[in-house]
């Protein structure tokens, strides 16, 4: 029996990012925590991503995970708005990383097809699956869904990760 | 006479970010530093972004300024470009106000139209101005350059940000 790995999935965003914690051993998955950070709408932008940094890490001192994954959003945007969740992103991926965790990235569409088993899942479909995967688990909202579902992705995948020895 | 301040200017980049610190009193300019940070270029976007907040911050402490001024670069590249410089440009912003400065953020044309007197000026016409204005500045590359040419924008305008309170 292998060791319980702590994962910490998110959803980065400026105005909701969310964020699931899971317990794996193997393939078993338990719902640990989840929620959604929720920086001040106005303000100096870095006034913004500070309160985000901030917010997270909090969290991961909190429910102290061993490694993170990050969703890698499909920008369907205008330049503008990528640059915008780009900054956000940028947070979400150097927190965890800065407290020492190993962080994974995975794209949108990879999540989708772990958990659901397509990479063209409504939203509604990964939440639903999360809950199904989790049964214990308790969160609101289509955010934190989909940062618990990134981090069921990461568990599915870590396996090649060791194999590779980026994780321990 | 008011006392000096001193000023970070960042033009952020992943695989380059410049960096140019300058004291001012009044409109009186004197150049302290410059350079460039440069995180690795190969692995995980987290490490490289972790790299690029630990360059930033020996800057900060190496030079303890007072308030930091960021470029908000023009984004004419597609959105995938967009993201990954949103990505940089979000740990350039956190970084300094974690550090407890305070960030203000200029537009591209704004630094070019105060530095050289027109939003359209080529690279090379931002530098020799800089040169101008910083007579005993040292520094290689554009990018420490561009980093100067923000932070003699924030001293520009921080006439009015002071009116407004912004700054002390």
């Amino acid at each position: 029996m292998s060791r319980t790995v702590r994962i910490i999935g998110i959803d980065p965003g400026l105005r909701r990012c969310g964020w699931g914690v899971v317990d794996a051993q193997d393939n078993r998955l338990s719902f640990v925590a989840a929620g959604t950070v929720t920086p001040p709408t106005d303000g100096a932008l870095a006034d913004r991503l500070v309160a985000l940094a901030a917010g997270l890490a909090e969290v991961l001192m909190a429910h102290r995970p061993d490694e993170a994954a990050v969703e890698e959003t499909f920008v369907n945007a205008g330049p503008r708005s990528a640059l915008i969740l780009g900054q956000a992103r940028g947070v979400a991926l150097v927190t965890p990383a800065q407290h020492g965790l190993f962080v994974a990235e995975y794209a949108t569409n990879l999540v989708k097809k772990s958990v659901v088993g397509t990479g063209h899942a409504e939203k509604n479909q990964v939440e639903l699956m999360v809950r199904t995967l989790l049964p214990t688990a308790s969160f609101k909202g289509a955010d934190a869904a989909d940062a618990l579902a990134v981090a069921i992705c990461h568990v599915h995948h870590r396996v090649s990760l060791k194999r590779m020895g980026a994780v321990a």
